[in-house]
């Protein structure tokens, strides 16, 4: 069984010879084996880690010499535990796959424990992680899987690590794709935008290709609307509904502000809307937000404030974070996702809503068609949403929302090569990037 | 209402005079306030930040001007939110003090968000976290506050932070200490015990003077026995009982490893014992173990890895860790914490038990008195413990676990300067501290 003749010659991955003695049994290193090797089509530079803390000790109806015509199972993952074979895991749902790239930075190692240890998806909800990471993160992403063994959360029944989109999504339910290159000194946004559409891009080619048929996206790595909009563009096959921009941190912070400036606890400001770019054109609403139930300015007597500082606190906050505690805001950021993905498993509560940048064709606000714009959205828990109809808005708020839906079409105009649209044309007049963010 | 005068001369710390109208409003920064003016004792050297999410715009029933004689309500923690005129929380149960030490390192950052996100003391449980750090670290202290308020914890409904462990651990009901010095260049095992050790007698001290009576304290900062017992020496008020040295990574390790080489899913492991010291003398226990409810070495038949191999696989976990990961393993030790602390408040599974560094007193296996071991444990879930009885020894396993007891009273008698034990005496042969560990 020769799996290694295609490893990567990369230093971070192992070629690796198994016999069939060692596959079944599994050691405490994270065992190597390429998939490669058994699929038709050959992509270069992929190297692949499989990681199953779930094996048994001997391999159920598979032999491990001879796997061809095992189209879901290769090598280790061919002696994955038996999940139906538990008698205490009767009750759970069936075993979902979440991608994950970026996965050995730091907002992910925040976010993986959480997805492992039940507090997204619920208590009965049996999950797989793949993790994506590069090759320079590759060792980073062993130590990642190693922890998360460590760990012994019941509801994680296996790890994947990789490099290669086109394996670590297949099957993919949910897609978090965090990791994206930060800019680079001297780099303008219009170089950001177009060397991480390229790698969005990708992974839209591969979501398309191998992911389930009805995965939710959540874009994270930055400029994430602009990413978003590229990375649906390149999968037509999957709804362009179901990609999402994270503007969730964004509302977040809007409501501690809200909550602060007035004397109330957090869980009092609801229907917080952060409408259009992830960027400082961002408009946090407070016309439509509320107050334990009231209008927030019925409640909150300083319009000079809510006017002129409230947005800047609330886009400021990252920088001053960064100022304070010498990193960026990874664990609330992790937070804001898991509020983001769980908005959309559980029914939105009455009457409120939540924010998220998703595709703008057939919106009712009369924003222009065909790019990623955070709106205001409910779900009835099913993984989908609907946008809010009975928003109200008055000029101040359209004459914002109108100035990032420029830049966001403005920043599409930059990426057209990416998207299909033509030849690029970039003329981003100023730099938008939110404080505290690359 | 002059309270900046004792303030700390520290560049980290802020000198301010609220005034009545600031005090009724909150504003978003963090908001300093010294109590120690209020106090009737002076220490020197402390500063005290107190920031609140849970404000209310006026005051109530206080008068901010005239602070004397509110010996629970100071300052901007007057304004606090009165939590039981909330609706929604009338089934919750009375918020409980939860302090942290070295709340602005790595392990802290994982482990404050899983406290208040209700992961750990459940969904009815609210909670107010009291962080402690150091000058250094204020700042970041002050940015980790910045992301709890940011989350929208529903559940943690105040936050403070300080240098004073007098006013950080007051009404503490679980004090988490994790924050210890590293071991400098050159330092000896020696050095490293009294440096920390004086941290935490002081630390012992505060709570003895301060904190809830039946305050549960769990040492996770190393040397984490002796820390423990110099804790719990300096706390002559609180039972001796109530302080823990976690040893729970590296229960949880070794039971991943035995699952790893048996090749079944990890929660299949039971009844795993770190018997010692939180070091490489530490014994994972093998003998008592089971694994789908048999003795260990009925299953894996390999015994010459159990003796050779196991114990060294466990404790070099987390120096490979370092190797791959570039950091310590904080992500899995803050899932550690959250077990320990979860076993306490939980029912010990039937035939099951725990691991924990206690106090020996009165313990049933012939181990020395008046020292902090790893030893199994069972709970009924009131936050109390009993030592298990129904073990089972042999030559190998008692002969090293006399080395981890002979190692404890060397480093006790290190200590003895700072546990009332006379003039301390040092003698340790080696350095026993685990890779990956400072």
């Amino acid at each position: 069984m020769a799996v290694a003749a295609e490893l990567s010659p990369s230093s971070h991955t192992k070629s690796t010879r198994l016999s069939s003695s060692q596959l079944s049994l599994c050691s405490t290193h994270l065992s190597y084996l390429h998939r490669r090797a058994l699929r038709p089509v050959a992509r270069p530079r992929n190297a692949t880690i499989s990681c199953s803390v779930n094996q048994i000790q001997a391999p159920i109806a598979v032999q491990p010499e001879d796997p061809k015509g095992k189209s879901d199972c290769y090598g280790i993952f061919c002696l994955t535990y038996d999940l139906k074979a538990e008698e205490e895991t009767k009750s759970w749902k069936k075993l979902i796959n979440v991608a994950v790239s970026g996965a050995a930075g730091m907002i992910s190692n925040h976010l993986l424990f959480k997805l492992a240890s039940g507090e997204v998806f619920g208590p009965d909800q049996p999950i797989a992680l793949k993790l994506l990471g590069s090759e320079r993160s590759f060792q980073a992403l062993e130590g990642v899987a190693m922890e998360l063994e460590d760990s012994l959360f019941p509801l994680l029944r296996e790890v994947k690590i990789g490099i290669d989109p086109y394996e670590v999504f297949e099957d993919a339910k949910w897609a978090l794709l965090i990791g994206a290159k930060p800019r680079g000194p001297g780099m303008e946004r219009a170089g950001l935008l177009d060397i991480n559409g390229q790698i969005f891009a990708e992974q839209g080619k591969a979501l398309n290709a191998v992911a389930s048929r009805n995965v939710k996206v959540l874009v994270v790595g930055n400029p994430c609307n602009t990413n978003a909009l590229i990375c649906l563009k390149n999968a037509p096959n999957i709804p362009a509904k179901n990609f999402h921009a994270l503007t969730r941190l964004d509302e977040n912070r809007a409501k501690c502000q809200l909550a602060l400036k007035a004397g109330v606890f957090y869980d009092k400001v609801s229907n917080m809307t952060i409408w259009g770019n992830h960027s400082t054109t961002q408009v946090p609403d407070f016309l439509n937000a509320k107050i334990n139930g009231l209008p927030v300015k019925e409640v909150i007597k300083d319009h000079k404030w809510l006017e002129e500082e409230f947005t800047e606190k609330v886009q400021k906050r990252g920088g001053v974070l960064i100022q304070k505690w010498g990193r960026s805001s990874a664990a609330s950021t992790a937070v804001s996702i898991v509020d983001a993905i769980k908005s959309l498993i559980t029914p939105t509560p009455e009457g409120d809503w939540f924010s998220s940048g998703v595709y703008t064709n057939g919106n009712p606000y009369g924003i222009a068609q065909d790019i990623v714009f955070s709106m205001p959205c409910r779900s009835k828990g099913d993984g989908d949403y609907e946008l809010v109809k009975d928003i109200i808005f008055d000029d101040y708020l359209l004459k914002r929302i109108a100035k990032s839906e420029a830049e966001l079409l403005a920043e599409k105009r930059c990426v057209a090569h990416l998207t299909g649209d033509g030849v690029a044309f970039c003329d981003l007049p100023e730099d938008t990037m939110l404080p505290g963010e690359m």
